[in-house]
């Protein structure tokens, strides 16, 4: 039997209505349907971020799973849409969203092709919201059986991008900072998985020659202007400043690719 | 083949487990039927913000789709509840809930019921929650087949609760503030589909006599204290004071009504 | 006919991609199941909020209900994991989680088998990831009709956690506050049902010798500073102090246990 799950991973908010209408859309082209949020959390247009929830999340999924991701700056543009044979990475999923790198693991392994066939988008597409107009469609009619070639040419050059590599030395792991957001708070790549398997109090976090003590739970767990580790509402390690910014606490203009080690206290 | 898809809007908050609640009854009911969150984090009683997300996501979903929706300040009180053809705002759609003007934008072009029959709801309805007791079994009630007439009289007299229109005026939008929450930010009723199509940073705003240059992702786009324009996490156009009132600000006691204007800079 | 009916509740976040990936497990075992939400709000291990949540959405949902609840301190740790049949408290139901009591309102009244069977679980198992390895596989084999006795023994010692009571003495409610979070809010065990069945305006709340007017719907109901009671996002009693600590306030060094009564003014 062919399973007929389609998760939804965006950065819109699972309270702004859009995840809802891009669900709407796939009913009613497939009502039988299986749609499961993988996230509508993913930071406004992080697409390392989002790359990385759907990397983690996808290994726990079924062959036949098809997953819709819009993070999109590029939304409107010429960017290219694009579905993609998951490759070894995800054996028998199939994938749907912008080329913008946000597949880029998935795509390295497997296939793509543009999502160009007129007759498989909605009649009216909004420049704003191709997840609704273009992928949702994209995926119910995958999910009823269509191919990837039905849906254009197969693309050869799509956009790359490199997750960067969670790296073991002895027992620390080493990550790096993805994102920095707009509070200042530096996001890596380590999701609570990669964490040496101990608990959380009982680490030890380094970043920009300074050391914290223990991952907490909320920014709240230090006293306000102090630097904190947690896990993020992402699933991922965060450096942050309890009530203000880690970025000019350890004077990073932009941390991005600034390495974090953890490791055992 | 009739669609079982039940929607759900309430301001409940999706963490609180009451839209989980209403969908254990629904379930009880009608196991097949198909569950769509539409949003939790309605303001609380805003009734007109959960109106525009209802309309808007409405046209999202295919006919035979039921959409319940609890914005509901009078719960308890002797307002009735109602079950609404969508008319030509959503044909073959059905609507559930109080009748508080939440529905009129579907009221007004179709026709609505009194859900009166004490049958047709929960054995014990508890005052204050009837999104559980008596709008869950009714919308499974229909997903099953009832027909609206089956729940009670028609209604003659809903209550009415005009949207506020959005307005093109050459090159610019105009809409007006729906909702001054608590905490002085003004909500409009532009949603980001009602917007020049244009990368957000190239818009302009401008309400009660000050301009905003772009339409930025967050509150902390800008210094503390500071005006800012942002699509909130409702999904409409809102200005707000990072870390302030934007009602103060612009020295509204009431800013509902208001206009904002949003064009290309 | 026998419902397929999976909740899941946990501390985890609904974005953090965790739920989702229960969510593909689950599905890839049992692709008819039918998902369910209850929460993912669950302050951060606080078992006896889960515990709240959980008896109290359980009394919404059919008999054949599986509930999937994972608060989950002592993740990675010798606990046992449970499986559990509701008893009188949830007749026909079915409950997976950790045994740190999290489950003991269904246990009192009901029975309990460990989780011991490996081939009943993902052939390798996260240390920090039960849910996903351990308990989402259980919840799967259950609705797909294997008996709780064919996970492991019985459990006849299983932890105990008395949720606290909420007594009636006249006209007022008389609870206690079950949680204090980090930011010294205290949380209560009433639940929005609990309190007497008037407007939240019309009560008053009284805590540590303080007696508060009305129950707000948001800490911005208050200038800044000030104690305000509100129904919290997990959807219990809360008291609180705008951007303050109301353990500060009232001078508590942990709150848990006082007692808290709401009547009519």
């Amino acid at each position: 039997m062919s399973a007929s799950i389609i998760t939804l991973l965006t950065d819109f908010g699972a309270g702004s209505g859009y995840p809802a209408q891009m669900k709407g859309v796939i009913l009613g082209l497939h009502p039988g349907a299986t749609l499961v949020d993988l996230s509508h959390e993913v930071p406004a247009y992080r697409v390392l971020v989002g790359q990385a929830l759907l990397l983690e999340a996808a290994a726990a999924f079924p062959p036949g799973t098809i997953h819709v991701a819009v993070v999109d700056p590029g939304v409107g543009t010429s960017r290219r849409g694009l579905v993609v044979s998951g490759g070894d990475k995800a054996p028998g999923q199939l994938f749907v969203g912008p080329d913008n790198g946000l597949l880029w693991p998935f795509v390295r392994n497997g296939r793509a092709w543009e999502l160009s066939n007129p007759a498989l988008r909605r009649p009216e597409v909004a420049p704003t919201f191709h997840g609704r107009d273009v992928f949702a469609p994209a995926a119910a009619h995958l999910a009823l059986g269509l191919t990837p070639e039905q849906f254009g040419p197969e693309v050869l050059d799509p956009v790359r991008l490199q997750p960067p590599r969670v790296r073991r030395e002895g027992g620390a792991v080493v990550g790096e900072i993805v994102h920095v957001d707009t509070f200042g708070n530096l996001i890596s790549n380590l999701s609570r998985e990669d964490l040496p398997p101990t608990e959380a109090a009982a680490l030890k976090v380094s970043i920009g020659g300074r050391t914290l003590s223990g991952v907490q739970g909320t920014y709240a767990s230090v006293p306000a202007g102090s630097l904190v580790a947690l896990m993020g509402s992402a699933g991922f390690l965060e450096i942050a400043v309890r009530e203000g910014s880690a970025a000019r606490e350890l004077r990073l203009e932009d941390g991005q690719g600034m390495p974090v080690v953890v490791e055992e206290a």
